[in-house]
């Protein structure tokens, strides 16, 4: 895949696990690259390694605004209405992108804010239990999925618009991200089921093996530390982006829900056989393994992969096809 | 610690992931080590490897009786029955211990069949997804808790039953292990939380995210991969595990049950606030690190240590002490 430069300087704001790592990787890749911080230390710690970060948000933008600059929304949900209010005000041409791990809520206030035709959604799937800047790594995006999201193509966007769903592509593929594009409500359909429900079920696991005491936390081994992982999240992150995504866990939730109250009737009953449960549960994870390539040749992607041409006639089609396939794409 | 040699040689049943993985331990020490395997495939790999193991039940358990050796259990829980049997018949005077990750079941056979005296239960906390002798590895012991049951400590045991208790000990401290003593009951009701709850979860959400199709599938990242991984085990040895803890399993799904339907009602009220499954998990998560050092220094346990004389007048009380605080035991 020929992946070509991003046309623009990017201003990064937040400087946490994603901005941060985004701005190690765009910078190693000589991209004009900036951003601002809110939180002095990590801002401090940023520029002793040389980066070009401030904490002041208004100058940030109107150095983004004067450069023609790509902003990337990389705060956390909560700090995203005020950052486009900012935006709006200081740097008022200035395309736009996030990397949220909800879709709609965003868009929502996009929306609101009339920002349709200059934004672009995005969500790396990429993270560690860690955060802030301390955590930011290069080579954090190598082969995530990275979705873009296209809802405004169905609007006759303008050619701005193109060019600049374009360069958010091309910013992901460069740091070694696969993209998938997808329409918000999907994303957050999916992301629910992937990514905040298992969530959900890290912290119930994790009291329900502390309420074991001493002996319990003394016996658990490799199956508790990892379904207890992202227990260990930023408690405020993992809030944020379960309850913004409310309808859509709630539908996963509710079906997990019934999977385990059928595995509690099966396991009560008489013949006490969860072969239901378990064989169904192994196959759908060989299925995800064989996609994403867990037990595969490591750096062989199992999406497939769609090639297409951003404001071709057909494209829209296309890109409902791979959303629908879950493949990344190449553009051309 | 200074570890005393088994003072016996070792005869393992079964050689799969575990079983295959304490042979090849305790070879690399120069304990006298033999086993049996079922399948001719393992076994051929094995003896090809230069270890001394057979697909003959009966000439292995003659050569065990004639060498005094201890007996390890190492198949899944519905060979043990027959096994047993096997022993009463072939090696009437070795002593045996397990590797089974439910004890209750166990020792009611063991009870069956008029064994107590010559049995202590044993649960090495170790393991990956995969099974089966080419899973098995050196070293996949280390640092891992390894259960020790001490119910037959209160029937007045014979000196050869503690004698038997501490060979049990020093075996599995030999390979790396820290020893936890505890009563079959309570193992089971720890077990139940913290792996035999995870593996239920994980078939759960392997299937609710498979349920999202090939978008949801694409997506799925580390937090899912983390928390499906055991998904990946074999049903069938997940399968026996769980149903036969069927009691405290019950116990702790049902508690799961009621977290996941308290944040159910709190994400779905007008609050729309989740703070109290997150903060608590998360802080349940913290202890469970700082119990077993993940984020400690590596090769340094968080478990407390107590050192016991076994067979002494207040023994059994401290292995009561032991088993509450989840402690390490070294015996002198």
């Amino acid at each position: 895949m020929t992946i070509a430069k991003i046309s623009r300087p990017v201003c990064i704001l937040g400087l946490g696990l994603i901005g941060g790592s985004l701005l190690r990787d765009l910078a190693a890749q000589g991209v004009d690259v900036f951003g601002f911080n809110r939180s002095p230390s990590g801002a401090t710690a940023a520029t002793s390694e040389g980066f070009s970060v401030s904490t002041n948000l208004i100058e940030v933008l109107q150095r983004a605004e004067s450069a023609g600059a790509l902003i990337v929304l990389a705060t956390p949900m909560p700090a995203i209405g005020s950052l486009l209010d900012a935006i709006d005000e200081h740097a008022p041409t200035c395309g736009i992108t996030d990397v949220v791990s909800v879709k709609a809520e965003v868009y929502g206030l996009v929306c609101d804010h009339g920002m349709q035709d200059r934004y672009v959604g995005g969500h790396p799937m990429a993270g560690t239990a860690d955060s802030g800047w301390s955590a930011s790594l290069e080579g954090l995006f190598e082969g995530a999925a990275w979705v873009v999201t296209f809802d405004h193509a169905y609007n006759s966007p303008s050619d701005s618009w193109v060019a600049l769903w374009i360069d958010v592509v091309r910013m992901a593929l460069s740091v070694g991200a696969e993209v998938i594009p997808t329409r918000v409500a999907q994303h957050d359909e999916a992301v629910a089921r992937i990514s905040h429900l298992p969530h959900i079920f890290a912290e119930a696991l994790a009291i329900t093996g502390d309420n074991g005491g001493a002996l319990a936390l003394s016996l658990a081994a490799g199956s508790f530390r990892d379904s207890t992982r992202v227990a260990g999240s930023h408690p405020s992150l993992v809030q944020a982006m379960c309850e913004n995504n409310r309808e859509a866990l709630l539908v996963a939730l509710d079906e997990a829900l019934t999977l385990l109250h059928d595995a509690r009737a099966a396991l009560a009953s008489p013949e006490n056989d969860l072969s239901l449960l378990i064989d169904t549960g192994y196959r759908s994870r060989i299925r995800f393994e064989a996609r994403t390539g867990v037990s595969g040749i490591s750096g062989v992607s199992g999406r497939p992969v769609l090639r297409l041409h951003p404001g071709a006639e057909n494209w829209i089609s296309q890109l409902e096809q791979a959303e629908n396939l879950g493949a990344r794409i190449d553009v051309f």
